[in-house]
Parts: structure tokens; C-alpha cells; sequence
């Protein structure tokens, strides 16, 4: 029987002394004289298995010449190691060679920069830092299914084509079927009803609208899938396609909605701490030095709630000389971001934003000038969730369209939500990859995203 | 405290006798002289709760104008149903109107025909039929989550927007950021180095390829995400948006992989018939007579393992006259599938199938006729996954990828996978939706899919 690394990790007793087979890939070799150790790793675990030959092997000048990135079978005794560092290693006693790598091999046993590694991105999961990042990229991703489903929360798939324009289409990817070098026309203008859906549909930017529709079937909803910004944008938080997750709840207001909030970050991070513990060590040491300090402070703090008016008061009142004068009608800044986090000391949630830099559907409270919406700031990530209580009255939503000019007929049926037994309901989104840059302490958006497209890359 | 629906008919004895708060909708309303009945549901369970009131309620007179749709709150008192088939009912003390509903609400408890209802796809959730749907569904994706995770499978979220062209791009949706009234033109063909990737992008119709990478890396992963085809199709099962599961695994053959199929389907099955009881129990009662034996048959069989020369020689043997002839050489039928299953009483593992009517990236048998290749064929369902071994071998890759017309720059990346510690792996995808119909006995894709996209149609 062939054994993952993973299963030798957490039964070592079972296996020791024992003959056991392993399937992987030589990440490292040591070749002395008289023996030679390979590290071998099969992508179960995040360590691998330390393999120890010497020429009392029939085939000991065939092994001496195995190259890093080889695919072997190997069969062999597991030992207590002599190292102290190091709990078992493996005495070869035969092996297979799967697949060979040739010297070109472009991920060697030595530190290749992220900008490299970036290029290589079919090959860098290979490596300790990508290897641990996409680790904890899936553990994040079911812990936050675990969840919402533990919450009895309906897991929505809303579609990723869509003709629902609701933040501007210039925002959005057209696509088609049509052959650009013929394209059909009419009165001078292409003919889009010769389209596949017989007019211009876009993919995503949002999954929140069609969210709510189920959100008023089932009361508490989340959906968690790609999505898609045509931002001409290289910075090293923006990429063009992103995975998010936006929960919707009825009958939930902005009090509610903070509550879940933060009880749902507060299980994200302490399951990855549970169940990535070797990847997170990893960053702690190589990628940021206290990560994970600082998420298990995350998990034991109480979030601050406050007013944007309430942080505009807290930065003027500040013995500092802002870039941007904090204003009570404008956004805050990154160094606002900063300083009030700091401030706190912890993940703080700044509610009643002013309403004419937040978006139409967002409900206005009574003072006519702020709307009921908040964003999550944590130390060391900025906004990692912006939500809002949604526009529950049409009336009223209705005028908030006219006034910024959103188009009434691609979203009718949203508004007949509010029509059909509407009731106070609210919502959040999470940028997915937000959150991995908090988790690992990697900066680049292009770094936690297996294959990143930005403008000008999209290879692979 | 405010409760849901489902934590009622989880511990009924503790509620019983109390004052609750419930928040949902109106889903009926018989009225009578001096009381009336209210059917209440807010979406947290299939099942909803009876109200009962009477005119000893100072607002009786209002209560009775209560609408079908209308979102409330409601206070009153659980008390034992006298009715048999229903185990309480809530008297009613108070409520308040969160939300009216108009006369012409298009969702009436009456029976709606489905075509009637994927016109309207925002309500459809508030049905019993797409209630239960859509929450299997919800259900049926976290049991896919469950089983890989818990297998330690890493999850990898591959790239939608895609430029490796593996299929043909003909059957995939071209995106763009251009304006197709000003295309920029260069020798008179559209200049693509002015879109945002700067050269022609597309929206894919499948993770496979990149899992591999990410198989050689991790050993074993799974996708699950979007997928589209731009098929000009309009049958019970195409659309041009659908989820697949698509898991790669690195040192694992043919015999392998069918072992992770059987196990995984009879994962996802037993799961949904665990936590979806109500839901079945409403599709085995209205959709399809029998869909909960034949759920637990499909979990209780062990799955036949054949190969396509076997099945033909059966078809062969069969006294019926086929309308296409079983032949060594063809894909079977749609008869020859249901014949097959209906054969061995089970579900049927189909293999070595010919070359030329399978993928390029399928390993080639040593017959050189057959490829190593796997369908999963199910009572009532016809194909539910596909999959098969990797060709392994660099070489041979190249060879049928001429024989087939594959260009090789493309995948050039997926070839080098050969030529770095490649080895033998397979894989397999499950179309989502193809699960649901055979889970929830819904015979139309339309109508397991959210918001459906097929040619011509993509409202919402």
C-alpha cells in the first residue's frame, strides 16, 4: 500500500520500523561519497520526508544520479532520526523512477524571487512559500463553507453571465460569440441580436443583487465564486479576475450584520490556524514575522464599532498632518485606514458612510445624509468586508437610481423585490483574496491566486 | 429572541407552550368568519409553520386582509397541532407588517408550470418545488467539499479567464474590454494588442488543464467552479453557464480513479439524503416516484467495471434492433446506455474506449486503438462523469496532438509538465447540474440552475 506523507505525519508511531511505500518528488539531493539524502515531498504535507541511501544498494550509482524535480516510487524503512529537528527519515532500500526532470528544471533548491517564481506560475505551487499559500488558500475557502452551512446559510451559485448592468458596464467584460473581422451590422452599429443571447451580456462583477432575490426565499444566503473588474489597474491589491464571497439576510439590520461579520472572520481564521499550522508557522518565519500572533489576537479581540462621522472627529482631533484633510462628506485614506486601526488596537467597523460615495442600493438613514453601510478595517489590511443594509423601500430606492443615474430596466426585478413582501435586509462582501493576504502576510494579490490575471498577463 | 423556522422542528419539546418570534413570508391564507389560518415560511426549512388566529385579536379585521407574499413578524404561542399530519402550530398574539405584497404577485399557492416559473427565476426560490431544488443543491456542494476535504484534496481555484485555447476556441466565449462600434484596426483585422490582456482572452470551458499543474504539485486537488460553452443547443441538458468538479490526482491510474468516483458519488448521495430529508422526500413524492430507493440503491450497489468492447459485444448480443449500431469503433448511444444499465441493474463503469472519438490529452493503450478513458453511466442519468488517465509521456502527447491538430503553443506549459517529475495521472469531471437532475429527478437544466443562461436567454 502507498502511504501520503501526510498520513506518516500524523500516525508516525504506527508506521515505525515499518516498510512503507511513498509516490513523490525530489525536492532536494545530497549526494557524499558513501551515501546521499534526498528530500521527498508529495504535496500532502507541508514537510516532506527526509530519504536516506548508501552504496550498499545494487543501485547506488543510478539513485547518486537522480535530479531535483524527478518523480520516483520509493520503498523503505522508517527510522527514528538521529537529527533533532526531525522526528523520522526513510532508508531507501528500492525505487522507481516515474518521470524525470531534466537539468533546466526551472524551480532549483535555492531562493528564486516571487517576480521569477510569478513566470513559472504551472510550477510554483512546487515550492515552500506557494505550496503554503495555496494550502491555506483551500483550507480558507472550506472553512468559510463550513461556515455558513453550519449556520444553515443556502449556498447560491448566481450566474456569472449576466445583462444586469448594475455598476456601470464599463466596468464589466463584454462577451460573445460574434467573429470580430466579421462582425454583423445594422444601421452602422454591430448587431448584437446575432449574438448568442441576441444582446450584449457581460460577465460579473457582482453576485449581491440575484443574492438578495434568494435571500427573500431563504432568509440567509451566501454565495462565494469568481468575479470580474476591467480596472486597467497594477497595484498590488487589483487583479481582474477575484474570487468573492457575499452573503445576504433578511430580516437582519446593520447591528445584525456586524454581529455575523465578525463572528464568521473570527471561525475563518481560527480554523485555518487550526488545521494549516505547519503553512502558517512557515509564513510566520519566512513571510511575516508575528502573523501568527497577530491573527490569534484577531480571533480573541472585540471588534470596535463606530461612526464615520465619529472617525473623522478621531483623526482631526489627531496630532498629525494628514496627506488628505479627513472630512466628514468624504472617504477615508489609507493613512486614516491606518492610524485608526492603530488607534484601537484591532479590527474596527466604521458604519453611517457618507451616502454620496456609496453605492445606489445602500439604505439612507434618517439624517437624509449617510446611509446605513460599513466596512471592516483590520490592522496591517485595510477594508476587508464592505456591506450595507439594502434600500428596503422602492420609493425610495427608485428615487436613489434617478439620482445617480442608474438604468431603471435592467434591474426592475431587483426593485420588485421590495414589490413582493420586501422586508430590512442586509448584506456583505468579502474580496477572498483580501482576506489571503491577511492570512499568509503576502502582499501582492498576484501571489495568493493561482493564476492572476492583470492587465497585460493572462498566460497559462 | 428571533427564531428560525428549522430550530423549531429541531427541538419542538423545548418551544413548546412558549412565546416565539418568527420573521418569513406568507405562503397561504385560508380566512374564515371568525379565524383564519396562515401558512408561514421563512425560508430556513422546507416545512414552514401553521398560524392560527382569531377575532378575540384587537387587529383581527386587518389580519384578515394579510395578502399571500407579505413579509411579517409575527409573536405568538406554540401549541400541539390537533391536526394528525402536523406535530404544532403557532397562536397568534401579534405581528407587524414588514413588508405588503400586491394582488398581481406573480407566485400564488396554486400549481405554476415550470416554464412559467423560469420566467419568473427571482421568486422561483419561494416555491416548494425550487425551494427544495435549490437548497439540495446548496446541500449536494458542500458534500462535494466535504468529501475531497476531508480526503485532503486541495482545492484550486483555476483561472476562468483563460488564453490557452484547449478545446477550440470556437466553443468558447471570446471577452473583451473593446468597444465593438470603435474597434481599433490594424491590416484590416481587429488590433487585439489594445485589449486590456492585449491579445484575445476567453472565458473557459474547463479547469483541467491547469489542476493537472497543480496535481503535480499537491498530489491530489479538486476544482469546482464555473463553466461555459457557447453550444447553440437547446435541450434538457445544455446551458452555456453550469459548475463543474473536476479532481486531477498524480500517481493514480485508471482502476484508481473509478475507486475515487464510486466513492466520492456514494459520499455525495448519502449526504444529500441525510441532510435534505424533507427536500427528497418532496421530490420522491411530486418530481420522480422512487427517487429515495433509488438514491439508496445507487449508495448500497457496487458499480460494474467493463470495457467498451464488452459493452458492444452485450449490445450486440441483445435481441433488439438498435436504431445506431454497436460498433467497436463508435461512442454508444443513448439507447445503448440505458440498455446497458438497465443490464447489469447499477451503475456501469465504461472503459478503454476508442481513440478517436476521445480527447488528445488521453493516454493512448498499448492496443494504439484504445485510450484509457472512463465514463460513468447511471440508471436514468446516462453519463455522469467522464474521465481518464493523463497521457504521461511527452512524446506520445506531442504525437496525437499533431494527429489531432492541437496547436502546441498553447500548451506548451501543460506539455512541460511531462518533462518536470511528470507521472501517471488521471482524472475526472462531473458536471454539477447532470448531479442534481439525477438527485433532485428535475429532468430540465433550466430548472437546477439559479439564474439559467441557454441560447437567446440571459434575463436577470
Amino acid at each position: 500500500m502507498i502511504q501520503d506523507i501526510r498520513d506518516i505525519y500524523q500516525e508516525v508511531e504506527k508506521f515505525m520500523d515499518q516498510e512503507i511505500t511513498l509516490q513523490g518528488w525530489i525536492r532536494n539531493h545530497r549526494k557524499q561519497k558513501e551515501f546521499g539524502f534526498i528530500d521527498f515531498n508529495d504535496g500532502t504535507y507541508f514537510k516532506g520526508v527526509q530519504i536516506i541511501y548508501d552504496n550498499t544498494l545494487p543501485d547506488f550509482e543510478e539513485i547518486q544520479k537522480l535530479r531535483v524535480g524527478c518523480a520516483l516510487t520509493v520503498k523503505g524503512t522508517l527510522k527514528k532520526s538521529p537529527k533533532e529537528n526531525q522526528a523520522f527519515e526513510l532508508h531507501l532500500s528500492s525505487y522507481q523512477l516515474e518521470g524525470d526532470c531534466p537539468e533546466d528544471y526551472p524551480i532549483q533548491p535555492k531562493r528564486h524571487t516571487r517576480e521569477f517564481l510569478r513566470e513559472q506560475a504551472y510550477l510554483r505551487p512546487r515550492t515552500n512559500l506557494f505550496g503554503a499559500v495555496f494550502r491555506i488558500r483551500s483550507i480558507a475557502a472550506m472553512a468559510i463553507h463550513e461556515y455558513f452551512q453550519k449556520n444553515h446559510y443556502v449556498y447560491v451559485h448566481t450566474p456569472l453571465i449576466t445583462t444586469t448592468d448594475c455598476e456601470g458596464s464599463d466596468q464589466m467584460f463584454k462577451i460573445t460569440t460574434l467573429d470580430f473581422n466579421h462582425l454583423p451590422m445594422v444601421d452602422g452599429h454591430v448587431d448584437l441580436s446575432k449574438d448568442l443571447f441576441g444582446k450584449q451580456a457581460y460577465i460579473t462583477g457582482t453576485g449581491q443583487l440575484h443574492g438578495e432575490s434568494f435571500a427573500m426565499a431563504y432568509k440567509k444566503i451566501y454565495t462565494f465564486g469568481p468575479t470580474f473588474r476591467t480596472e486597467n489597474s497594477n497595484t498590488k491589491t487589483h487583479a481582474n479576475e477575484f474570487w468573492m464571497i457575499e452573503p445576504e439576510i433578511a430580516f437582519c439590520d446593520l447591528d445584525g450584520l456586524m454581529d455575523i461579520e465578525e463572528e464568521m472572520l473570527k471561525y475563518v481564521v481560527s480554523y485555518v490556524l487550526e488545521h494549516a499550522q505547519e503553512e502558517i508557522a512557515f509564513c510566520d518565519s519566512f513571510v511575516e514575522k508575528g502573523l501568527k500572533q497577530k491573527l490569534e489576537k484577531l480571533v480573541a479581540s472585540k471588534f470596535v464599532r463606530i461612526t464615520h462621522h465619529e472617525v473623522v472627529d478621531i483623526l482631526k482631533k489627531a496630532n498629525i498632518k494628514w496627506e488628505f484633510t479627513p472630512d466628514d462628506n468624504e472617504d477615508i485614506a489609507k493613512e486614516h485606514e491606518r492610524y485608526i486601526t492603530e488607534y484601537f488596537d484591532g479590527p474596527v467597523f466604521i458604519t453611517n458612510w457618507p451616502k454620496d460615495i456609496k453605492a445606489w442600493y445602500m439604505k439612507v438613514n434618517d439624517d437624509g445624509k449617510t446611509v446605513a453601510a460599513v466596512d471592516l478595517e483590520v490592522p496591517g489590511a485595510g477594508e476587508l468586508m464592505g456591506g450595507s443594509q439594502r434600500e428596503e423601500n422602492y420609493d425610495k430606492l427608485q428615487k436613489r437610481m434617478k439620482e445617480m443615474g442608474i438604468e431603471e430596466d435592467v434591474v426592475d426585478w431587483y426593485c420588485n423585490l421590495r414589490r413582493f413582501g420586501g422586508c430590512y435586509h442586509s448584506g456583505f462582501g468579502m474580496g477572498f483574496e483580501r482576506l489571503l493576504i491577511y492570512l499568509t502576510g503576502v502582499e501582492n494579490i498576484r501571489d495568493v491566486i493561482p493564476f492572476p490575471r492583470t492587465p497585460g498577463n493572462c498566460d497559462y
